[in-house]
């Protein structure tokens, strides 16, 4: 943050962002920069299970854990938590963790899990039947294809190629794992943690429809979840990151 | 209209364009120059019942009436009326009465209640419970989170509070009359009246999906119903004046 | 081509863009020049029983014939093949019978038809209803008042009306042959013919909801398909040819 001046008279906030499957923290950097060039103080920890050697023999609660001893080490309180895909999961089960640090959890083209679900049983059907098949000491990444088509759809082979390039397989039992949100969603419907969905629009890692991250997903959080779209796709971090540093502030702010 | 010179060779349109619950004429105020910008005429009546010190104990007849009454001593014809949220039902009712002064109707994220449904019956099933508990002395007004989070979900709380403060209480019956459209859709099905349907893409009002203002209501208009869609929330008059300006013209000429 | 540079180092591809109904070739003059003027070799056959004088008595058969026949005669190989509307029956039966030439199919708000289907049984009832009304001999087109409203929905008279003149009747048998779409399906389920599906978010000729052109035909294109949206109606290569030609280079490159 060198030089940087907040352009306008916005109140800071404090994010922590999570990144999604097969990412780590440095998935945020350009984001990170223009919520840091606007005044913004921003944490992009990498969650355990991901990054090149992460170890893969670890559960869904270790995630967690990993992400609520990060709020906890640094002492942040007042953050706005935003989760990215399957971050999703993550930050509702910190935010039942630790409630008190937290201003209001975000959910970008992310999972709101249903009570009892695993995060396999919230993609469609014939994606859910992919994690049967794998190797939990190989852990789990999807192939090449789906991720070019499904999440790059919109940049070219290039940067494609150089985001596969930089993921990683994660713990299979991120996705099998059966996760109680029975806590989460009391806080939600009391009141007592405030949520906001961020959709883009050209998001299809999700298909279309009614499997599609939206509406599904902003619906479960109930009728005072704050609502905001900016095009772009699946890595829209990637590809428009000053848009969604704006739409992150809209979805954070009081 | 100080020296405003309109910039293409659009026919001139002559727009009434009609605010939503809890507001007045002035929510149309940034639109209304724009347009007389581009050498428009434009109206922005108050519906009876809105605005502070409104008269509460009115019925939904009594806005119609007082629209149709505006209408008719301004001797208006060929027009262009405009109704937002609510005032769909407000202007549905008044082109029973007066088709001959109507070049088009457009509803801009507005309800276009089915025949002999109250508009409360239009809001998903947990909103239509709030009003069972309202006391008509009081009037109907949404608490300010509400507002805050589902119609003001763009904005920063400078304004979402600024806009809020503006607002008053509406007559309770005009979310419980039932309405009698019989005329309104014959003259519609029969092509005597022309429509428009004008979705802001971020408006979560009514919430995504099943309950959503579109494609829900422009559906009840028909084929031939003309459709346009802009970016923005509930108050893209607020936010988004101009390219208000550009889809309601783009709604309202031949 | 005077003087056009590419302003981009993206590879070069060969297009052929195949227009909708009771249109021609020349529908895409001005998306072909933005194509080309990035560096893009464009073709853009007029589809046997189109524009004036057209034979009215083919069939669908014939219709593709002619689109394959061009792809042979110009011996073309490695095409991005778009389809445009009802061309979307004609470049996925082309594609079955010269899946070695092809090196995407592109749906841009296109049909893609079931298997089984005719064309007119894709559309929502009442439209599909009017084509047993009509004189094989006059061949099918449809009035002003619908193209105006659903096909032109966001541009001024003016322009409905030019786009309107040089419009001239199909033959009805295109909508009502049964298609047998088998290969095309095969050819897509095992990956030997790549997909995307390019959605114009304010295109309503397929009217929104239930029958909309989007997700409905992209799903039935497989988890593989790739997705892309942009601003726009169903002449959106009219009103938006810089941004549909980046978009179709955004679908069909690598």
């Amino acid at each position: 943050m060198t030089g940087a001046v907040p352009t306008t008279s916005e109140a800071q906030l404090t994010f922590v962002l999570v990144h999604g499957a097969f990412q780590t923290g440095s998935a945020w950097a350009d984001v990170a920069a223009a919520l840091r060039g606007r005044g913004h103080v921003v944490h992009t920890p990498t969650i355990a299970g991901h990054g090149p050697n992460a170890q893969l023999d670890l559960t869904h609660a270790d995630a967690v854990d990993s992400l609520v001893a990060y709020l906890r080490e640094n002492d942040l309180s007042d953050v706005v938590l935003v989760g990215h895909s399957i971050a999703g999961t993550f930050i509702a089960k910190a935010a039942e963790e630790v409630p008190e640090r937290i201003k209001r959890v975000v959910f970008q083209n992310a999972v709101v899990a249903a009570d009892g679900n695993a995060l396999a049983e919230e993609f469609p059907p014939e994606m859910a039947a992919v994690f049967g098949h794998v190797d939990p000491a190989q852990g789990f990444i999807l192939p090449f294809e789906v991720v070019r088509e499904r999440a790059c759809n919109d940049v070219d082979l290039a940067t494609a190629t150089r985001l596969y390039a930089e993921m990683s397989p994660i713990p299979v039992a991120y996705m099998t794992d059966r996760l109680n949100l029975e806590v989460f969603y009391d806080l939600v419907g009391t009141g007592k943690l405030r949520t906001s969905y961020v959709n883009a629009v050209n998001d299809i890692a999700m298909p279309p429809g009614e499997h599609a991250w939206f509406p599904r997903f902003a619906h479960r959080l109930g009728p005072l979840c704050r609502i905001l779209q900016l095009e772009g796709a699946h890595y829209v971090m990637t590809t428009r990151p000053e848009e969604l540093a704006e739409t992150l502030v809209q979805a954070g702010r009081d």
